[in-house]
């Protein structure tokens, strides 16, 4: 097996999205059985969405290294919940740098498909977004990202910044990185200054509440 | 740019339902990116499932007009929301117009790609009916169009329109006109008379209440 | 008109999930066209779903047994409720017996389209369980398999012994029986003697709760 640099950020933002979704689930009383499907759904459900959408098969299909992850992080969580609340700011990084990636290959798959930039841009957040989507409908909750944090903003201005480089005609792998970085340093940025969107119905925020 | 009378038809129903996404998102405190999101997926959801069914990508893919729409639907929203019941009148009438075309657009694309007429008044209906499903399950509501109104089975009898005019041999554009008309009329005389369906469960009520 | 006998089951199961749907909505008091609605996805849900993530159309394109079958049902709901919670032991072995099939089923198509057998137990399991699952997300519910019974795990113990099957060359038909008939009996077995699986979250019960 040969382990590339970038299946080892795939495999920690698998892992960090897994967990998130097995943890919400262990707060509904879920089964053993009920986390490790929404913790599955959770971690694939948004590259799921982004192939079916594509004309593709699920990437998973392919891998079986994504339901491997899923079981490994059900584990680690039945043996360390009690402490998984003391590590998550290393959770919190994985699941960035896990959506940092996501955005990066949503955008590279989409163009590889012959679809346009700004369908890109589109799929990029998808990618990055819709796996919490789908978890907090299973949770029968309001998805998060809807009201909370930038979160799919940053996935789409991290498809701007891939879009911007290919226009510019940057060399792809800096693209890449640009692109990875651009949505890590938006979530990062988000979270520890509590930066929001403005909210509906006139009731709005200033963009940095706080 | 070549606009017909069909597109317009077709970015008007867009905003409409857009709108409608955008406006129950933002009873919910989401933020702007996430009624944006919401608005989106409200107005092409249905036809995005119906695409997927179909064995095609998103007809969304080919064509900027729908997200452009939406974004001007949530500015709309933002500028003008203090008024916006008001017009809801004419919202219901362009949400109408709207189905009524989606209708035909379903039913059209589905004997396209071959399939049999009973697939067709379906995927008809999945078209007009599945984006405000989709849009209120975004919004853990249970779908409104289960419950009130008659909705997608007006839907359901525009695509029965279609289905008779083909095996009459009517030619397609009349066809297209009735079936649409149907779904429009019944839509129109569903609220105004406040039509509904019997509810299940030893409750039930007369087909036309009041 | 040539109707095997693994066509009758599955029509069975198909009436028995559609029963399902039918009856949860009318607990909601959905309208009668919004039950039909949820009665055929719950039955056809599973499946569908299956068929996109392989790249097919959905099954039911081909065949109207399925709608015809979700109105019978709809029509027995309609006559006989009152005396449908009598009749609770038929609709789950009905149920029951319908998704040893639809695991059977699940199997054997993603093989055919050339997947690896792990994916295949995966989709064996996604073909008997989702269903159920997208009913309860129309139905606006955290979805019931996640959290009682057995249920997930008794598809995906079938799909293990489908994969077995093959693995040890056993002749198809004996491996599909065994298949079926392993789901059949865990769900017979979870439900008779109330098996759980533990659940999360610092209160593990015991795999059989009295």
């Amino acid at each position: 097996m040969n382990i590339s640099f970038v299946d080892i950020i795939d495999y920690v933002g698998t892992f960090a999205f897994a967990t998130s979704g097995i943890r919400l689930a262990s707060k509904k009383n879920f089964d053993l059985f009920g986390a490790l499907i929404v913790g599955f759904v959770t971690a694939v459900g948004g590259g799921t969405l982004r192939d079916i959408m594509l004309g593709k098969n699920p990437f998973w299909f392919n891998q079986s290294s994504y339901i491997i992850i899923t079981i490994f992080a059900l584990l680690f969580f039945v043996l360390f919940h009690k402490y998984i609340s003391k590590i998550g700011t290393t959770l919190f990084l994985f699941d960035t740098i896990g959506i940092g990636l996501f955005t990066v290959v949503g955008f590279h798959k989409t163009i590889e498909c012959g679809f346009s930039l700004w369908v890109a841009t589109l799929m990029a957040m998808f990618t990055g977004a819709a796996g919490g989507v789908i978890r907090d409908i299973l949770l029968n909750e309001v998805p998060l990202i809807f009201r909370r944090d930038i979160y799919a903003l940053a996935c789409w201005f991290g498809g701007l910044v891939y879009l911007i480089g290919i226009k510019l005609n940057v060399p792809e792998l800096i693209t890449q990185i640009a692109c990875a970085t651009t949505v890590i340093t938006i979530r990062i940025c988000a979270v520890t200054y509590h930066w929001r969107m403005f909210v509906l119905r006139g009731h709005p925020r200033p963009a940095i509440a706080k």
